[in-house]
């Protein structure tokens, strides 16, 4: 049977610090970008979500790009789409030589109101994607795009999973409550329940900034052990993703064992794909 | 909007000792029941997998219970079907009166094999139970009933927290290996992704017994945060839970914001019940 993950992949996650200056922001995130592949010879590279503008839906639409055929930007943007007048949070996968792969739109926005603590709605200037998105990249094997509060929603890493996926990755920006509370313990649910790796890469943290992110970009293992963890400041994390999945699968035979006689599989129903 | 814990509810979970003499096992189970609800006040009381037995797959025929229609035998154990001659580990669930309220048969046997770490199969004497189990108690709400490695499935918690329970229960005995890997997290997991409270009732540990459980029997709430937690010796652990579930999810409002136009709703499909 042929591996998940068809060789080893090295996997950086930019944990980018950003600021107002959009121009500013892009020219680090291109060197961040070469200093991961140059220096620390990675073969997939991450941005957080919204790298090139701070977090914040009145940022939104100033900052955000019109995807063009060969687009200027790179990777996690506000996206503004001129024939709906639509904002999105955009997850942009591009190959190599520049081909854009794969576009993942935020799912599920993020809207919440924890009293005294956190209040942050996007539905107040965006509007969400209506695809669960997974690339098949030849020479790896089949990666998950999903962003930062799409993870909150388990189906989306099962359909993945069960789809072949080998990673799921979430730009993401959670903030000190929610990061405090559930950022590694979602990372490493949807690892152990689906038996696949995770990575998530968020923003640095700035307590200048109107949002403070939590930081502490990771990537968790099939066994949902946490494989590398980056504090709160800049920085970047490259991890080895080695072969291993199968193993796991073997020792806890979950896939094997699912009872779809007594509840249904949520991957064999409707779903809608950009893939 | 009724609320899902109608009034506060003291649960108490008993890591029980347990040992090769079933008379004892039950004795001691009884004592200990007294204990909870006469001296902790405790309004549902929860024993650990097969709390009469060793835990073992050459002790469960000798070890088992056929279920009398005024069944002699508490909470879970390991049942004898006589009309099929099929051996299951089953839940029960009384009301103080001593009623069966229901009966779980564990759905999903704990077949799994670590190399150098633990192997076990259960499948070599056990039957599963072919339904996920859902118990209406009028005066606090619905709690929902699994067995251990039950838990590694999230489709119970998801069908059964979005059909209303409050509390996930599960007697449950991991063991030294994936007890210290996946026993938390899987209980906060399940509460994160679902807003609800989680208890974990696992055996006290025994290092002379040939299957060493995890101990650390606890409870989780909506939140994910651990509300209480014993270690790995005879315990009894008592958790107040309280209303705060709606507020939870008013808060981080995920059962609003399902996309069930992009993905199925696993609950919504077939599903087979005891309720």
């Amino acid at each position: 049977m042929a591996k998940l993950l068809k060789q080893p992949l090295k996997l950086a996650l930019i944990q980018l610090s950003t600021g107002a200056d959009k121009a500013a922001n892009l020219s680090r995130a291109r060197s961040k970008v070469l200093e991961a592949v140059h220096q620390h010879g990675a073969n997939l590279v991450v941005l957080p979500e919204c790298f090139n503008s701070p977090y914040g839906t009145k940022y939104f639409p100033k900052y955000a790009e019109t995807l063009l055929p060969s687009p200027p930007s790179k990777d996690n943007i506000p996206e503004y789409e001129e024939s709906t007048k639509n904002l999105y949070n955009t997850s942009l996968t591009f190959s190599p030589t520049g081909e854009l792969l794969a576009t993942h739109r935020k799912v599920h926005l993020f809207d919440i109101d924890i009293p005294g603590k956190i209040r942050f709605k996007e539905s107040e200037v965006l509007s969400p994607g209506n695809k669960l998105t997974l690339v098949d990249i030849p020479e790896y094997g089949k990666i998950a795009i999903a962003i930062c509060y799409d993870i909150r929603f388990p189906e989306l890493a099962m359909i993945a999973a069960r789809k072949g996926a080998f990673l799921l990755l979430y730009p993401g920006a959670f903030n000190l409550t929610t990061g405090a509370l559930h950022w590694e313990l979602q990372a490493r649910a949807r690892a152990m329940d689906n038996q696949v790796y995770v990575g998530l890469c968020s923003p640095a943290r700035d307590m200048e900034a109107e949002y403070n992110a939590w930081g502490h970009s990771m990537v968790v293992d099939p066994n949902a052990e946490v494989l590398e963890q980056l504090d709160e400041k800049e920085g970047i994390l490259v991890a080895d993703l080695k072969e291993g999945i199968e193993e796991v699968r073997k020792g806890i035979p979950v896939y094997s064992q699912r009872r779809f006689d007594v509840y249904p599989d949520v991957s064999e129903g409707k779903v809608r794909w950009e893939e």
